[in-house]
């Protein structure tokens, strides 16, 4: 059999997909057991990039609205990317009955409900295995390798700019911005890396993941996200001595005993033993913990050419043995079933990392320990450091590690404990995620 | 749609089968958008274990043939384990054009040729998804999500009752009794531990996911094997020093200029930075390099009841919905293909940890660094350790770190190193694999 290709954007990805298809197409048809998968044509607003297509037999075009209207093109592949175009071109493909694979979180994230209620619609297959950690087949064991569990948590790192300048914060004691300008000249960060850095990369990337996880829609706005731009060093280096990571991590969880899901994309101190801990540079992995499996991590590279193409032809595979049709029957719950309640932020429970800068006086200590206590914030270690800059007038800084604490307690703890006098500067807090 | 289920075996594994199908088939069903699995019978030679499921209205029988033989089972489920019964029962199922899904990775090492060519001939689809590292989906990535690539090479860590030992001997300075002991005592090594100890059930393991890796029928063979109880926990602490663990780790890969497989079971010190060196306790993990992806690991446990059951199910599932019958086509290459050439064992190129142990005397370093050079191992490092027992008649320990070197060269330096007057004991060497 053989699967007809339309391809919408010939850019980094797109070329990496057309690649693979024109390249392996032999290869890729002894390792399925017999299935083709034919490039048949392709479009992009850069003709030079469709030149090499052309020659190849592709049929090329500058309009992608003419590749989706073809007789002859069983898939469309997405690789556009942003909102309106890519929205318009997909529900297009489907309103023809065509089966799609994209690689858009951003517009799953945002639309997943109208673009999954059209694929339905149609009875169309919709792969989107490469829109989360480039080439690791995360999607794909949630989708089917996990079938059997009830998933309880998924922590990932899925930012590989961040966690690439945390490593390099980490180990190369570098400020944010100089671990950012490094990132940028490697080619891992953007020149406005805003998307990545403030963390909405990664929250798009959780709206899909826990969707699949927890089988329920999930609105984009529901996940909490903080970013890295504000993260000073010297939290990093006190975290290392304290045997922790700092990571920007996507966690999606059940809520302790309500059926809740608590959704947050924050930096995170990780003790040095959880698996995902030693996970660097521009790496992804994603630890999922189901109820029959237990812990499950999958890692890879997250990103770029070769691996995001290597998820989407195997997209494409699976649309070809017809298994993806019933795949996209898994997704019924995106337009069948209201959201599952969303814990609010104030009441998700974790152990927090906090780092006070106080006038070196006594009783200080004891005072925060008690405003804390007021609060049901109970502390598990404290770590008074040398002042820094050797001057007193700066303040000493003190290192709190709590146990676990509702958000809003410790929130309120922190706001009263800011006001006092004997506070120099503003309370720098992080969350810890045990292994 | 249903699947009709015939379980053979209802010991911990049978029993979490059982479990998840009797306990999770409505929420199943709704994971799986529609897929309904139903376990009809099961059978046991111990009565006891079937008590609760004839009370769940599963039909009963001491006899896994009668089982096999029913009209109303659509797949087979053995979880008998061995060779002789089960391969029977499994042929007999196929030849009924009956499915089967099997987590025995012996009878699949030993004789995959004959049940693959069974299964093909009757068009019954085939799942071992639970053969190889427990709940993890490694084989199900192999087979799908990493369709696109051209594998490279396979290195994991398959065998938790071996990691589990030497973390102890690691983190805990036991000796490899002390640790053997501790691992029976808490039930992740069995009365006679010598199938996994020896490396023989990480070599079964390989040989599953080499071929499915590289496509190629691999005969056990064909895997050079070497256990860990030999191992002094000695070497584990110098190879921490030296900024690596030691790990039992199964390696496949595709040998440098020409396609031979170079297929190893053996000790191995990973530098600490390796993604598989942070996996400890029983845990498993495999590393899989492809052309297009780069690396991926997948890491959960290995093994265990809950693990285990859940990629069964997970095969039933892709039963159910019809692909698995077209992953048996991706298996045509288990019986219709000559196996790739394999590299001999003293061809294979690794670097070495070596310690040898000499003579305190004025030369002895020079003379063993020429004999290694004539033989065109090249030396990367050296440490001449502290005499360890403070008695010179002891002789000194000297550790030396070598550059990629072929097997049988090394081996040859090692015996006339051996042979001279200032070698006081063998030298004990251990090969590294490069992060």
């Amino acid at each position: 059999m053989e699967l007809r290709v339309g391809l919408l954007g010939v850019g980094t990805v797109g070329g990496g997909v057309a690649e693979l298809l024109l390249g392996e197409g032999a290869a890729l048809k002894e390792r399925t057991g017999g299935i083709g998968i034919r490039l048949v044509a392709a479009a992009d607003i850069e003709p030079k990039r469709l030149a090499s297509l052309s020659a190849a037999g592709v049929e090329v075009s500058k309009d992608a609205m003419r590749v989706v209207s073809r007789d002859d093109v069983d898939v469309v592949v997405e690789l556009i990317g942003g909102a309106d175009t890519a929205k318009a071109l997909i529900l297009e493909a489907l309103r023809r009955r065509r089966s799609v694979v994209t690689a858009n979180k951003h517009l799953l994230a945002e639309h997943g409900e109208e673009i999954v209620r059209a694929a339905r619609g149609a009875g169309a297959a919709l792969g989107f295995s490469a829109a989360v950690c480039g080439g690791v087949p995360v999607l794909l064991a949630l989708r089917t390798g996990l079938v059997a569990n009830k998933i309880a948590s998924i922590v990932g790192i899925v930012n590989g700019t961040c966690n690439y300048i945390l490593t390099r914060m980490s180990l190369g004691g570098t400020t944010y911005a100089a671990a950012l300008a490094e990132a940028q000249a490697q080619g891992y960060a953007e020149a406005n890396p805003a998307l990545d850095v403030d963390g909405h990369d990664s929250a798009h990337k959780l709206t899909i993941l826990a969707a699949l996880a927890f089988r329920t829609p999930v609105a984009l706005s529901s996940v909490l996200s903080e970013g890295i731009s504000g993260l000073d060093v010297l939290d990093l280096r006190y975290a290392q001595d304290l045997g922790y990571v700092v990571k920007l991590v996507a966690i999606g969880k059940r809520a302790g005993d309500r059926d809740a899901l608590d959704l947050r994309v924050h930096p995170t101190l990780l003790p040095k033993e959880h698996p995902l801990a030693a996970v660097s540079g521009v790496f992804n992995a994603v630890e999922i913990t189901g109820h029959a499996v237990g812990r499950v991590m999958l890692f890879g590279r997250g990103a770029g050419k070769e691996p995001t193409s290597s998820n989407i032809v195997a997209d494409l595979v699976e649309i070809a043995r017809g298994s993806a049709a019933r795949a996209t029957d898994q997704l019924a719950f995106w337009i069948d079933r209201p959201p599952m309640p969303i814990l609010p932020p104030g009441e998700a429970s974790t152990r927090f990392y906090v780092r006070f800068t106080v006038r070196d006086e006594y009783g200080v200590l004891g005072s925060m320990a008690r405003i804390l206590g007021e609060h049901r914030v109970s502390i598990a270690s404290v770590i008074q450091k040398e002042p820094h800059e050797g001057d007193a007038t700066n303040g000493v800084p003190i290192v709190v590690l709590t146990h676990a604490a509702r958000a809003a307690d410790f929130r309120a703890a922190l706001d009263e404990i800011d006001a006092c006098e004997f506070s120099i500067r503003r309370a720098v807090f992080l969350r810890i995620e045990e292994a």
